[in-house]
């Protein structure tokens, strides 16, 4: 049991039975970590989040006190994973709920989902097809003594006879190649041209015509879901699709827990290979649905924001949540796929979509070119709901953005009995009057888990319209005809579904924290909206288009998001769903040179980005959106109006709750 | 004794007293190499040159039979190293005469010489001073919330305050070296910026100021020598200066048998670590002279013929000796030392001059650029004679270039009792009546061990003028006062110094064939020139300058090489020796990017390559040149004018000898 001094000791995870060995006073987290059991977590381990619960069968562990856990659940054995350390062998349940979810069918059923919505929107549009990685099928003039320029030379000479290529690279391993390759080949070669920003490599050179074998990679970096398609350069023709949760999940479900984490280059590197991994993954699904080789790969482009692309080129990222909030490089590299560990073609490259700033990134610019909204005079306003948010408004002429640090409500974090969109996610509801449901859907059916973003938008909106909560966000106790309660901890809760109701027989409830957390992501969001409005002197009523991205998006109903007061009160056809934005924008830069350029110099590179923390503005109406769905009403005149028709519980105008303004990030 | 199934057995060699272990069948000179013993050689071990005569003290070994040893020398145990195996273990001595001579003391004789010539030589004339490695010291000003751009574009944007950069380049390892390196150096930073082709790129990044730490090393690959100079690249002063034989003469004395040797990739891989270990041998004494680190040697620019600078970058230089003579790259890619071997910093960066043809290298190059040719209206002949002789005509607006196929005759190669210019090599030599010695020098003093190039000029113009020969080159025995002999094996041979009168107790003569392979080697250079100028329609009376480089230049006598119909006989101001251009060249182009432009468009971009080997006028003229100074002898009026105020033994014209027209290329 000893090494190297330390005590050691068994941990065994049920139901995985996956045993491990720990140093004493391991946390139970790290202890999981290491036996690949995936522990959901939103903090990062700060025992601030109390998501982590497991249930110590048996053996000895020392917990932390904590605010999460009644006494009677301590007495069951229940503990925060990251507050209890292993102190002798242990044997440890870890319940579903409190399981970092990843599933292969489930990631498959998400790409299908992005893939429907984003078919509709304008992929490729007036770009010329000119991929990063281009194949050209060339038969070579064999030398004579009239002709005997060098082989390097010979090639160059065929490659340029289609268009000039101003400055041409080759490597050291190219070009020991060549005389070889050339004389066995019989002069009938295939290069591999290369994008290298702003010059073009020889990256590789084979035998024979292969020009036919010629694929790349867009990838989304989620912070949550990793998104890839696999690309036939040639065609443009998108062969499968694939995605998974972020592995990295395991270090908080939020990007600040995960730049905390990365404090040290051994972490960076730690947490460079978790995406990474994700996404070879991704690829050795993808080459296996399409009966593909990897070496056929031969460029990978990523977008994700700011700090997933640190992550992925292991950039330390800890200015970037540091005031004044600097990152390492907004625009990396194009370095060789494996140089990050991407296994691809030896030789392939990759490109990440340039940032604009810590908090807008690559993600955002590529939902800005697959909206179009750049290429319209029209104004329009993008909305990126993500575990972050991120807003851009302008058109052809000009563009602004900001990110509004939405917090992860919508992927269930800071909900007690929040969930992400997937099976057994409740993500439709309707009440009657006295809050009894009346109907709902649960993602993949049967009975609910938990409740995911669109499913807590509407529950919000229903308990507003039903009465059983006022403009603040409060419960209105006689108004909830037996679902209201006091909690051990003093919390007041709406009990939506008793535990014979629910799929793993625990309760399914509702806290007025739990209220409040979504009150500030929404109003982060229609305030962030509002200021950059105001900036350019216009309202939403200018606004001749709004964007929804993100995976979020799919499944939104504007109706209800509007009722809380997520999204401004304008025509339901304003309202535009892109889907997922980040990967169709990486692979249309992948498909195209110009929309590369386009990407860096007409959209990243000509966008503003407005720092709302400090923002005037921003900080002095931030507490007037603390209200369902507004401080002031008339500002959503569809609202009133249902009310008006409706029951209508409007309980007056009352004082928002006080809070500060950067909640989550 | 058995290892892995095959006999092994100790070789010993004397006077090193270093054994190995090699396999029953390996040649001595094989077992010389791997015991790190350099035995001269010519013919690459094919048993054609005679050069590798080592004694077989005690032991057993199989010998092949061979025309170049006596009875009586095989019976005193004299073999030829590379037709000699191992059968046994056995002691074998090395002599003197059949060592490639290494030395430390030489090699810096050499460097002074080649650098005393060469400091009269327009270096760095008209190029603006603008390196190809530079540091800038850069105070960055602290990010703030106005001035939160990303710690990369900061860099970029501070670089670019001195001047417009337009592709800018910066590899992973730097810029994730950036967030700390700025914060710690509380924003003080040197940048290196390096000249990689089209592009810059940001090499490397430095907390402080070290702008004063910069220095590059400009080398000389020469088949014969390697030279190395260290220079600061901020004030172009050259720091120290070093030369050494190339190694791999031990796989042949001429490029051709290395091309041959150098058939697969693990031999170029061991030929390039030869190169790159002389390379680096050289710069550790350099920093050592100098008291630098090798961390701030940032540049290292080469210059050698094509089949050099192949071995440098481990290119297959195999279809360069054959027809059509096609090299694998003429313009290799700016790369990391490090990635052929080159100790210097880590980041550092090598660049090649580039070559014209297959024959025409980057040395040449090197020669026009110190030269000047370039750069006015004078029609000048550039005349490199190294291992193989090259040469330029032209002036600003034109340049026509070729090789000459000299072959090694003036580096020892080919000439029985021949050696390269080191101590013991007869330089200089003056004959009175009856072909008695009258004076001589020595390199180094003392007595003499062989002839060196500028000797064997002095000798066979001398004999010529005192009547020991004829115009074709054979002795006329009546006139050599018990000097001529017939050899054992039939020679016809002039002996010049008896055993007692050498250093190493071994006569010192000449042979017929040995003046043979001098007369083809002169005729060759002086046709070559000739054949030149015809292209243009021009002659020899046309040139305003003609300018020698290579080492052998330093020793050359003008008249003596007029004399034997080396050099054309025009007025002796007109030449100019130009010392080591190729070092020279290197180092201009390694201080000026302009002067790598220069050399790259200007240069080696519009020289036209003459083929010789295939040209009518050179065929037909050859045979011509293959009599002393000349078939015409009216070519060489100053012979003629000293002929008749001398002791004439002009023995009217006579038909000169048949001989294949390309003979040692």
């Amino acid at each position: 049991m000893a090494a190297g001094g330390l005590k050691t000791y068994s941990v065994t995870f049920l139901p995985d039975n996956k045993t491990v060995e720990a140093i004493k006073g391991k946390s139970l987290f790290e202890a999981a970590v290491a036996a690949g059991v995936m522990i959901t977590n939103v903090c990062g381990g700060d025992g601030v989040c109390g998501k982590c619960r497991v249930t110590v069968k048996s053996g000895r562990v020392k917990a932390s006190p904590t605010m999460f856990l009644s006494r009677e659940e301590i007495q069951r054995g229940v503990a925060l994973a990251c507050q209890t350390f292993v102190d002798g062998d242990a044997v440890v349940e870890v319940p579903v709920d409190s399981r970092a979810r990843v599933g292969r069918q489930q990631a498959t059923e998400d790409a299908i989902r992005f893939g429907r919505v984003s078919d509709h929107v304008g992929e490729g549009k007036a770009f010329r097809h000119s991929p990063l990685a281009r194949k050209e099928c060339l038969t070579l003039p064999p030398p004579s003594s009239q002709d005997n320029i060098s082989d390097q030379e010979r090639l160059f000479r065929e490659l340029r006879r289609s268009a000039e290529i101003p400055i041409m690279q080759m490597g050291l391993p190219v070009l020991r190649r060549l005389p070889a390759l050339f004389r066995h080949s019989h002069w009938q070669v295939t290069a591999l041209l290369g994008w290298r920003g702003g010059a073009t490599e020889v990256v590789d050179v084979e035998p024979g015509q292969t020009c036919a074998l010629n694929y790349g990679v867009a990838v989304d970096m989620g912070t949550t879901t990793v998104v890839a398609h696999l690309v036939d350069l040639g065609t443009s023709e998108t062969l499968a699709t694939k995605a998974k949760y972020n592995s990295q999940a395991r270090f908080g479900e939020d990007i600040i827990t995960r730049i905390m984490y990365s404090s040290t280059p051994t972490r960076r590197t730690e947490m460079r290979e978790l995406l990474v991994g994700d996404i070879n993954e991704l690829i050795t699904g993808l080459i296996s649905d399409a009966g593909i080789k990897p070496h056929d790969i031969t460029y990978v482009t990523c977008a994700g924001n700011t700090t997933m692309t640190h992550f992925l080129f292991e950039l330390d990222p800890n200015q970037i949540r540091r005031d004044p909030y600097v990152p390492v490089a907004l625009l990396p590299p194009v370095v060789r796929a494996a140089e990050v560990g991407i296994t691809v073609s030896a030789r392939g490259l990759l490109a990440a979509l340039p940032s604009v700033s810590s908090y807008v990134g690559g993600d955002v610019v590529a939902d800005v070119l697959v909206s179009g909204m750049t290429q319209s005079q029209d104004v329009s306003l993008l909305i990126d709901m993500g575990t972050n948010g991120e807003l851009v408004l302008g058109n052809s002429d000009w563009l602004m953005c900001c990110s509004a640090s939405a917090g992860p409500a919508f992927e269930g974090g800071g909900i007690t009995c929040g969930m992400r969109a997937t099976n057994g996610a409740l993500e439709r509801i309707s009440l009657r009057a006295g809050g009894h449901v009346e109907q709902f859907e649960v993602v993949g059916k049967g009975k609910p888990v938990g409740i995911c973003g669109s499913g807590l938008i509407d529950l919000v909106g229903e308990l507003l319209r039903v009465g059983c909560i006022d403009r603040t966000g409060s419960f209105l106790p006689e108004a909830c005809d037996g679902h209201f309660r006091v909690g051990e901890s003093g919390d007041r809760e709406f009990l939506l579904f008793k535990h014979e109701e629910t799929a793993l027989g625990s309760e399914i409830f509702l806290t007025e924290a739990d209220i409040r957390n979504l009150i500030h992501t929404k109003g982060s969001i229609y305030m962030a909206a509002e200021t950059l409005l105001d900036e350019v002197g216009m309202t939403f009523g200018d606004l001749e288009h709004v964007y929804i991205a993100g995976g979020f998006g799919n499944y939104l109903r504007v109706d209800r998001a509007i009722a809380i007061g997520l999204l401004p009160d304008i025509p339901h056809e304003t309202y535009e769903f892109i889907g997922n934005g980040s990967v169709q924008g990486a692979k249309m830069a992948m498909l195209s040179e110009e929309a590369m350029a386009y990407i860096r110099d007409r959209i990243a590179g000509s966008m503003t980005a407005i720092e709302l923390s400090t923002h005037h503005k921003y900080m002095n109406g931030y507490s007037a959106t603390l209200f369902l769905p507004h401080t002031d009403i008339e500002k959503f005149p569809s609202v009133v109006a249902e009310q008006a028709n409706g029951a209508s519980t409007e309980q007056g105008r009352e004082k928002p709750l006080a809070i500060a303004n950067r909640p989550s990030r």
